[in-house]
């Protein structure tokens, strides 16, 4: 007997025959004498729907009918899974973001949550009524329907989590939970059973979709454990200590993981590197290159400069890869100013990282990563580091091998402890 | 320069292309000067998509969860139009029921308005602002979505339009205006200029499906003019004394009307009688026939019952024709506890009516209506009179001769007055 915060995304919820099945899951949970609050999403393909009618219009239509607009998709979904539910004898009740009061900031099509009212959810469940509140949206202070930006659902889950003081936040997608690596490149890649905020944060930056980062973020803020599993696994309320639930849990360091020196591979196919050669050394070169380049809106991954030979030095760093032509023509009209040698470029690269929490007391992590690499011929180009994660870019066609050979020579197909 | 309520339809705005064609009449007012408030139904075939969905989970799903689905379709209308509006430069502010706080009972799918906060839309409209409501849809005390059952949009315009004292309510659709019959079947048919809310209403009744009658008793409660009109048409600003517009006006009578005897001829095809024949005569005879009807959820229309002539007397009534058979089931059972002696019926049977204020202060009407059928040879079943309407039901393939002779007896294709 637990309070539980479950949430469906679109594939989920993508059918009313899926629907259906979301709704006999609850009622397993609700059967056992859990209290249930559920997230969802629009229907799959209904917001690009809504999108579409909306372009019709204009392409960047009004931001705050944009947002009454897209919000109707979750409310469909809301609608429907509460008369599955009614319909099995489990009592239930849809809220819109409006109606549970989600008070977010007025920033329309990327808003924030501020506050949620819990009180009529409280009464509800007290009453052993499920909530089924539509995720993705919310309200402002003047009474307008706000959305959280694409994938907020997520965000909506966890942030219920938190303001009910759920025992658990369990986000179904259409995988089974975080694996060390991506399987359709290591087919031994393994689920983890546990994962650890931090690490989950540098996994999902780094290319592994699993989460909406800012749900991550947010679950770590109000220490609300977070359990990423499959909607179309069925409920094993037998596992032990998985609260009915398989998948992964995401939550604090414990003791037990602390000997998980790995936790798993990222990599980030869409990367591209340009580099700037020969620019004069004084105070405010990294601003006065990267300044523009912000302006241009183009997002800057790895930054990296190296020392300063002969007065001059060199400044490199990795862009999204569609972002490569317009980061170089700006990047080129800013070496002028500068008086810079040059700028050269390679859209054809790829970054892998190594995730753990074990690296923060275990040194040589590094050091191996970089001798299995070398065995197999692959020569890097970059490296950067943090606390719990090393990323090197690598030429784009070594991506599979490197992190097959990676993930073997660390033994993450292994369980770890 | 005046305060217009206009509402589309679910054909007006049943693409993108048409809510862009309403976005650009609205803003011909707006750039004459007028304030606008416009209120739009679900884009057609959005609200039967939703049902669908529902019914895939159950027949009769949750009535509060039905309206939270439902109420998607005009939300989506709202946004669009707005956008569209805003793209044109035509300041404009989208309000869902439960923003405009269009208060209702909680009587789900067929709630009733109780009370409209004008406050946000008064605002608006002092900005310069159009107000764009979605039609059909109400908030009750507790904040539930609600709605005002099939059609109910038209009642949301005239609730609006009295609740800010409007000069007019327009109603578009896909016809221009109310006919001295239906077109279809007498080509002569004239369109009304105007017509009284009595009339309109006795018309409506008796199958001129142009306006909801609930709108129209709305508006004739509160004194709306109301204005039937096409959305196909253009605003014809020149038009003396149409506000812009044509159409037909719905008002309260004139001097200038009270010389026309008739105005329209309405007609009803789906109609069938049944008759229970020699019922002993003793009082509460009535309510033991018609009982048991009203019970098994029948609606009744006309009622005829003849004097009594030795101790028997005849009964019969009108219904829907696919009621038919199931009234006659009921009444065959009736007749046999009553001890009456047989229960016949026809359901090839029609109804027309003429409708005109002018009876009242004119004789004489009803006997031409009869003389004019029998010259034709039709003969007449059954008569029922009001103040204002003269019914009488013939058979079903007299119905075209009929109506055509009696528009011509009554010379309504030409103006009167």
């Amino acid at each position: 007997m637990a309070l539980i915060v479950q949430k469906f995304g679109g594939t989920s919820v993508g059918t009313v025959e899926r629907i259906e099945n979301v709704a006999e899951r609850i009622k397993k949970f609700r059967d056992r004498g859990d209290d249930v609050v559920v997230v969802v999403s629009a229907m799959s393909g209904e917001t690009n729907r809504l999108i579409e009618m909306a372009c019709q219009i204009e392409e960047k239509p009004n931001a705050r009918e944009y947002d009454v607009l897209l919000s109707t998709g979750e409310q469909v979904t809301i609608a429907l899974l509460s008369m599955a539910l009614n319909r099995r004898g489990v009592p239930a009740r849809s809220y819109t973001g409006t109606q549970v009061h989600i008070l977010t900031d007025s920033a329309h099509n990327k808003a924030r949550i501020l506050d949620i009212k819990e009180k009529n959810m409280r009464t509800d469940l007290d009453q052993g009524k499920v909530v089924v509140v539509a995720g993705f949206q919310g309200v402002d202070e003047q009474g307008d329907i706000t959305t959280l930006g694409r994938g907020g659902s997520d965000t909506t889950a966890v942030a219920l989590a938190a303001a009910l003081n759920a025992d658990e936040c369990q986000i179904y997608t259409d995988v089974d939970g975080v694996y060390t690596t991506d399987p359709r490149v290591v087919p031994e890649a393994r689920r983890l059973d546990k994962i650890t905020f931090e690490e989950m944060l540098e996994m999902a930056s780094l290319g592994s979709k699993v989460l909406q980062i800012r749900a991550v973020e947010f679950a770590g803020k109000y220490n609300v454990p977070l359990r990423v599993l499959s909607s179309f696994d069925e409920p094993d309320f037998d596992a032990d200590g998985s609260g009915g639930a398989i998948g992964t849990l995401i939550t604090y360091e414990e003791d037990e993981m602390e000997q998980a020196l790995i936790s798993g591979i990222a990599f980030n196919r869409d990367e591209a590197k340009l580099t700037i050669l020969g620019v004069p050394d004084k105070p405010g070169v990294a601003y006065s290159i990267l300044g523009p380049v912000g302006d241009a809106n183009i997002e800057i991954d790895m930054i990296i400069q190296n020392i300063s030979a002969d007065g001059t030095t060199d400044f490199t760093f990795t862009i999204h890869r569609n972002d490569f032509e317009s980061a170089k023509a700006v990047l080129t009209r800013v070496a002028n100013e500068l008086g810079a040698r040059e700028v050269v470029g390679d859209d054809k690269i790829v970054k892998i990282s190594l995730v753990g929490v074990g690296m923060r007391s275990h040194a040589g992590i590094a050091g191996k990563m970089f001798k299995t690499l070398a065995e197999e011929g692959i020569n890097i180009n970059m490296i950067s580091t943090s606390e719990i994660k090393i990323s090197v870019v690598i030429e784009e066609k070594y991506l599979e091998l490197g992190v097959r050979t990676l993930h073997s020579a660390f033994g993450l197909e292994q369980k770890q402890g």
